[in-house]
């Protein structure tokens, strides 16, 4: 099972045919870039100002999945995501955490190696490829547009959905409606300039359709291998308040630990403030934020 | 040098006695639990009905270092924290990211090992020893309550601050007056219950005057051994809105890195979003909120 550039789309629509229908198994995804191959390596910060925002963070798909209706949770698994070697970043006016205090625009290019990527202006980081946006049609007729996450996933920019982890997201259409991009060689959680490593990737996921499982949002379960981070069970809130995103995720958390471990609300609950991490994974796609809570499972026992 | 616990005290306020005259080298300090010796192994859920909150959160100190004025830095490095044996985690009612949902009170008891935690309902977490509240006095006359953080430190309640990691911390006052309690066996980012695993603690700390280095709030080095993290530069924001403290927190990277490494401002924003984690310290303790900015050593090169 392949799907190519091809597919890309700009928007969540839970009317958009179908690429491929895959109820269970394993497929191959090129992605583009979230740029969709307006920058190349000869791109300056002048490039910025003909960037054509319609055309920004495209997604491959959409995956129909048979069977899936709002109630189940379809659970994708990242087996692997190799992104290009080349790759870019920028100060985009207008867009960031600190978007006032930055004003003029900025490109950077980035050599992207197996375990590290070269920054053009020095600075080396550890290679930790990812998927910054991956989804689910919403259940809201009509267009949606791709920068802001959702509870049904999205541009959830969760730095630790690389190769290896997981993640559980809500059905809201019949089908579903899978699409996935905007990978990174590496970023840092909350992406606070908006930008990444911005690279292209392939990328090769398992579906499965898990039935009768209602989450509030999505929840992931990171790969033992994951750098700065280890296997967890994160749980997600997202929305455009920081602290309501944050009860969110420590509601789901409290829900997923039950559920697994048979401990009472309160038990699950405090166990979360002595051992799960509170994380802004994402403070840039207006208007929604992603909160993320990590508990790590070997406290799971 | 050593101060005991008969130098605590339950309010930030330029006007104390300084307990002693310190202008630099390490001095060892007692710290009593949070809860100021009001619990026991033979504490139920029913002890937190007659928990005296006047007497909640005390500190040792303070000690006076000579010469620091406004303008200055002290910098505090945390040189051993060795807990006691026995601590405790509550649900407080009233207290706590989800104190809407917890209404009814629990009490946790933990057996803290020189690797782990046993708490009494069954997990067994890594031991991450930390100091919760370390500040220096306001520049406002009068006591201030320790349980809001604030640009001059306090309860930060930030889970990295472990023996091998340092603080900086703006001097509010002449001769700053630094203080510090409120250890935990382990603690998750963000203490979303309200507590971690409270306990009394030994602590050594080395004290070092930094003349006119201006910071707009603390930042910290932590460890290269600290689980689940590693070496980094953390800045940090402290304040009732998270959105904003985010903002603080970024801004002080920016900052700090191109003094440390002659970037421009814009390649250390940048540098910030690939590499830096955003992370919720501390959510909990109201009026004001702790928002951390995490950017390991590693990618300064």
């Amino acid at each position: 099972m392949h799907l190519g550039t091809d597919t890309v789309h700009y928007a969540w629509d839970r009317d958009l045919a179908p690429a491929l229908e895959l109820g269970a198994g394993t497929v191959e995804l090129d992605l583009l870039d979230s740029g969709a191959g307006q920058f190349d390596a000869t791109s300056t910060a002048g490039s910025l100002g003909s960037l054509d925002f319609d055309r920004v963070n495209p997604v491959t798909g959409p995956i129909l999945v048979p069977g899936a209706e709002p109630g189940d949770a379809v659970l994708v698994r990242v087996l692997e995501l190799a992104p290009a070697s080349w790759g870019w970043s920028a100060n985009i006016p207008g867009f960031g955490l600190l978007a006032e205090d930055f004003p003029e625009a900025a490109f950077v290019h980035s050599r992207i190696g197996e375990k590290e990527v070269e920054l053009d202006f020095g600075p080396v980081l550890p290679a930790l490829p990812m998927i910054g946006t991956l989804g689910v049609a919403l259940p809201e007729a009509g267009p949606h547009p791709l920068l802001p996450p959702s509870r049904h996933g999205g541009n959830m920019d969760i730095r630790q959905l690389g190769a290896g982890s997981s993640v559980l997201l809500p059905v809201g259409v019949p089908g579903a409606l899978l699409s996935l991009g905007d990978a990174h060689a590496a970023m840092g959680d909350g992406e606070i300039c908006g930008t990444g490593v911005e690279t292209s990737a392939r990328a090769v996921i398992e579906i499965e359709l898990v039935k009768d499982r209602p989450i509030s949002g999505p929840i992931l379960q990171t790969a033992p291998a994951a750098r700065r981070t280890g296997a967890a069970l994160v749980t997600t809130g997202v929305g455009p308040d920081l602290l309501a995103a944050a009860k969110d995720a420590a509601r789901s958390l409290v829900d997923e630990t039950v559920r697994r471990t048979g401990l009472s609300p309160v038990h699950a609950y405090i166990l979360a403030s002595l051992s799960a991490d509170l994380v802004i994974s994402e403070i840039v796609d207006l208007p929604n934020f992603v909160v993320s809570l990590h508990l790590p499972f070997e406290v799971l026992g």
